[in-house]
């Protein structure tokens, strides 16, 4: 993909339906409850009608897409787990064996996975897409994570996945990563794309010491001092700082809404991708929804820059897309919601 | 039942099984994820392995009870909705129409309303218990809500639900109320048995404005300077500032807990009931699961004087039990991962 092809198909996002929002607040002020009293379900449906046009549109067609890359800078040794852990978890996770398997299988949805990095040859499967730009970024804190174009290609990589998918009838699109080191790298792009310090950005990860965080906000800042990057040039801070599973989630999060499909936010490292695709694409932000508030320390600010609000607090530190799949039984109330519910005429209680 | 009969059955409430937790917790550290990454969903399956002694319990069986009751202090116009409401969303309820019903499907939970003091008669329905203690409390502005000896029938009514219900296989309860009026006696008795400012304990309720809070707080100050409630004799505070369904949901938390079943707290007015249970019953406490932080502004210092977290961010504020229900979409979650992850062995994931 080249660079003007993207910026075409952020072209193609359509603003959100403002009449369709506008009768979906007004039906949900006939449902026999006080108006606003679901808080949080009204906005959902709010926006459902906003991206579809539709009170109650069909979302039972769903699927978590996990994009997998490792990290040169696990190097510098900031994580807690080594980096072969990386493809280890996404055999399992097309064995169905981990936490989001289990979630996406209660929530009906489906997990993919996208090898965009993983520095390991993975063998075929029908869940799995082979995008691999590179096996893996460099050491962010010696030099640039990646070439420009390969950020390029990875963010290709989630578009091109959501287009399959949409093309197949899915509608509603969770975020997941797997890439021991990846909270190091969103840490950086938080950094210098929202304007968090590094202190802030980083936190304990999938479970740090605290003399380890220290390190690994020391690596941060080192890794921004090498690269200088340009905050006003998004692309070319994500491929010096971010990672290949993040660029993809930019891509899924850019090729969602470019289908008119919303797409839920997971924790830290989802954000971080959410955050390079707000930067390039403000008009992907509506069709985001934002899950869960993470454990990892950074996570309240990067979502409050990016203008997301949680809904679950579970003090979650995992990642895979967890955290977003949870978030479906609430989208799916949303819709039943408008539905299902009587209104004050047909259950004959008196309004205000 | 006397007063006595009442210490009978808290007494007969287990401690829990503190070795089934440890085992919960060893097992939990042997899934692919790191030690504790999944928060909250791994401390409610170490509370269901408390409560229990299993690691998954079959938890399937579950209901949302809701108690319902009118208020006498509705005569100081506390509340945005006529008292007439009380009956009329009972009706709705049992025809299936509430959110909670909405919700309670989603969630496969079956809805049973208890009318312990609606004022106006209710016609038969399987889903309903008619134990009308009296018509509605009297103003609390004035004098004493209640006896203490209709206080303390309504706490039968709620155990006597959970009784009839556990014995036909019910596991898990949530709790739900109705009763226009009720958040004016909540705060009351937030403010005497929590120690809350009046001003902190009340909110809009489902709508009230600015000015018409100021007077609900005046109302609850008098009321309490009314009744002169003793704060070491709950059952009294209960009885001069609480509700009928109030009171019938702390019966419902001790009930569910004599029984070794957990209880789902929902938002303010069913927290006032947990905290009324818990001062009576300190042993039903770890029986009880926060749900929601609802947009009433006392529910935060309320749950954390419990000493319950809330999951569940959505700025809901309508009741009924519809934060609670939502909720066991978690509680599921949580015995699934204990059931379906793979370990680090199965998987051949390398662990730290």
């Amino acid at each position: 993909m080249k660079e003007q092809q993207l910026y075409e198909i952020i072209a193609r996002i359509a603003p959100m339906n403002v009449m369709a929002m506008e009768a979906s607040e007004q039906y949900s002020n006939t449902l026999t409850k006080p108006p606003g009293s679901l808080g949080k379900l009204e906005a959902i449906a709010r926006q459902a009608a906003g991206i579809t046009g539709e009170l109650a549109p069909d979302w039972s067609r769903r699927a978590v897409i996990v994009m997998a890359g490792d990290h040169g800078v696990c190097e510098e040794g900031v994580s807690a787990f080594p980096a072969e852990v990386t493809p280890q978890m996404v055999a399992n996770f097309l064995a169905g064996g981990a936490a989001v398997n289990v979630l996406a299988r209660q929530a009906g949805a489906d997990v993919y996975c996208v090898d965009v990095g993983v520095n390991a040859e993975l063998a075929d499967h029908p869940s799995l897409r082979r995008c691999k730009v590179r096996p893996g970024t460099a050491n962010m804190a010696r030099g640039a994570a990646m070439e420009r174009t390969e950020a390029l290609q990875a963010i290709a990589a989630g578009i091109a996945i959501v287009d399959e998918l949409a093309d197949k009838g899915y509608r509603l699109f969770a975020t997941g990563e797997m890439g021991i080191g990846n909270t190091t790298a969103s840490a950086a792009l938080c950094t210098v794309l929202a304007n968090i310090t590094a202190e802030d950005a980083v936190g304990l990860g999938t479970g740090i010491s605290e003399a380890a965080r220290k390190h690994k906000i020391e690596v941060v800042q080192r890794a921004i001092a090498v690269n200088e990057p340009d905050v006003a040039d998004v692309l070319g801070t994500l491929a010096k700082l971010g990672g290949l599973e993040i660029a993809g989630l930019a891509g899924v999060i850019i090729g969602a809404a470019s289908r008119g499909c919303p797409v839920v936010i997971d924790g830290f490292i989802a954000s971080a991708a959410a955050l390079v695709a707000g930067k390039l694409a403000p008009a992907a932000i509506p069709y985001m929804l934002a899950s869960h508030l993470s454990h990892e320390q950074g996570h309240r600010k990067l979502l409050a820059a990016i203008g997301l609000s949680p809904m679950i607090h579970l003090d979650m530190r995992l990642g895979e897309g967890t955290g977003a799949v949870l978030c479906f039984h609430f989208i799916d109330a949303a819709l039943l919601i408008m539905r299902e519910m009587a209104t004050f005429e047909s259950a004959g209680v008196s309004n205000q």
